[in-house]
């Protein structure tokens, strides 16, 4: 490429504060160093955790940022020492890697990695972005609001090459940690009753895990009722809103299910749902997963609730490890074992990100997919 | 018996109120209705949980109480129905029953059960005790500090009738819940590192229990270093005074551990104390288990400690289903595969109950048993 081994002037959106509107600019973005790849990002979506950073946890800290973790795209370069990537190929960034070395990556129970991808050091030096003169940080280390980011090879998953990078974008994050959360950490059992919180892409990707875990019952839990359209089309059997009720909403399933649900999945962030999510669940036996993400408030538990014999857990990215799990869920969609296009609601150039922000804020869209970058 | 069909007069340490001296009395123990056994109790123990009752959760409405949980016995009659059982077998009187028959019982994973025996209502009316004109409560429907007790069949377990009561007696509930906490809750793995909170009787229990499933490292944690040497005799092999460390002691375990240990049992009922076990755990796989019982506060924790892949359990009577694992554990000690008579400190005729309760709120026992009824 005529590109290689300089720096590439693009467009990206830039967050120079929170709480903002993000601003498209012009930024500068380096070439890769010895075991980096530069990708052409050529479709991003939008996900909660994107708005958390933004609106949420005001961490002055790291601002300005080029946000987003969601995407598909295509190499463009790749620094010494890569051999897995060459330009041309088709990718997913990894906001959490897998380097196949460390104690993490070569335990069988966990996917975390030790690793870091540059601009996951929090340090600006390791930043790739430079924007009128200052260095931007690098969002989970991911930064796909940008038609260029740079990231370490242990962070990019090749994938096959027939995949529409317009659809298996979705996989970077939401699909695969809804999905991967009921086959991978609840580990879903046939015939068993499910609940889950919550019907963004990540509670209806649950959904859909429940059902290809073979589970009887899905209740799909949401004050939003017009998701629950969307749920049965994932396999989504039981619909409640909690506005509907004036008992707490565990006490709800609790009678629905005569003693609670066999796996309750969290898939909001919010602390006190899952608490709910913990409590619907059977004692002796219930698994409850935290999948949504939050770190603001504690959940606040009665030991007992525990000591009854139920079992809570979390998980990052559905326990997929990621480069493994992402190859695997793209080619699930292929073979039409997993649905995608299902999710995205919305479709709009990068320029319009903050339409697309502010669809997702109020619920108005599962997925918005932005076109970033032309095949 | 003479005694058959006929209210008998025994000594009971009744508890009158909270956080005052147990007062030996004389009580009437009515006969066993249908489905009932009357049990003479020959030796009984004292748990946390009994002082727990009496100096904690100072909830008045439970006294007039007779105490005791962990005990072994005769049956001296049975009611109308009974078939199980016959006057002169000997048994371990149950506080969680295992009829069989109920969805809980019939569920694999759990060993919670429907029923309960007659004292566990709550209501003074179901009680079998009686005291100067004055009904008593009956403890978790066991009561077993008193020569005399009532319970349903479904909350007896018949064992072998070598088997020397006043050893076994500690079946009945400790080192059933701490060995169970780490054989079935846990599910501790061969060559793990394990961690146990609280050294006490159910603590070293657990010890036991992660040694007989292999673990190749048990961290024993206590602020009283005089339990180290015994807890060396059950498998321990390194050994953490919190109070030797400025430093949190979940992270002298992280630290101790390269990252964590993979399974922690939290055997004193804080909720503290719950919270360390938890962090002490690998991020990714580690397993925390609660086994200490405490309901008095709630426990404040922040999201992300499950989001980063530990799992979070509890557990009552070690997962056991009582009637079942009481039976396999005595066997077991039978068989010289689990050890009783080390976890034994003092011995005692039930009088001196109140000294006995004395060494184990001041942490000078392991278990003190209390000879009750001669056999």
């Amino acid at each position: 490429m005529a590109t290689a081994g300089k720096v590439i002037k693009c467009k990206a959106a830039v967050a120079w504060e929170p709480d903002k509107p993000l601003v498209i600019e012009e930024i500068e973005v380096e070439p890769p160093l010895e075991n980096e790849v530069r990708i052409k990002v050529v479709a991003t979506s939008l996900c909660q955790s994107d708005l958390y950073f933004l609106f949420k946890d005001i961490n002055k800290d790291i601002f300005p940022i080029v946000l987003g973790h969601e995407a598909a795209g295509i190499v463009e370069s790749v620094g010494k020492g890569v051999t897995e990537f060459q330009p041309g190929d088709k990718v997913i960034p990894l906001f959490l890697p897998q380097c196949r070395e460390c104690r993490l990556c070569k335990h069988p129970k966990t996917n975390l990695c030790e690793k870091k991808t540059p601009g996951q050091s929090g340090n600006l030096k390791d930043s790739k972005f430079t924007c009128k003169g200052q260095k931007l940080h690098q969002f989970m280390g991911t930064s796909t609001f940008s038609e260029y980011t740079v990231m370490n090879q242990n962070s990019v998953a090749k994938i096959d090459p027939a995949a529409p990078l317009d659809k298996v974008c979705l996989i970077g994050c939401g699909i695969s940690t809804g999905f991967g959360a009921a086959i991978n950490a609840a580990k879903v059992e046939p015939g068993s009753t499910c609940a889950v919180f919550g019907l963004g892409a990540i509670g209806l990707a649950a959904v859909m895990g429940c059902k290809a875990a073979g589970a009887k019952r899905i209740i799909a839990v949401d004050v939003n009722p017009d998701k629950f359209e969307k749920a049965k089309i994932f396999g989504a059997t039981d619909f409640v809103n909690p506005k509907d009720h004036s008992k707490p909403i565990s006490q709800v399933l609790m009678e629905m299910t005569s003693g609670g649900v066999d796996f309750a999945l969290e898939c909001v962030g919010n602390v006190e749902v899952m608490l709910s999510a913990l409590e619907a669940c059977a004692p002796g036996w219930g698994v409850s997963v935290i999948v949504g993400y939050t770190n603001l408030h504690d959940i606040s538990i009665r030991p007992l609730k525990l000591l009854t014999g139920r079992t809570w857990k979390g998980t990052l990215f559905g326990g997929f490890k990621s480069k493994d799990g992402v190859s695997e869920m793209v080619k699930s969609y292929l073979d039409k074992k997993v649905k995608l296009d299902e999710f995205i609601t919305h479709n709009m150039p990068l320029d319009q990100i903050n339409d697309a922000i502010e669809l997702l804020r109020n619920g108005k869209c599962i997925r918005t997919v932005l076109n970033v970058s032309p095949q």
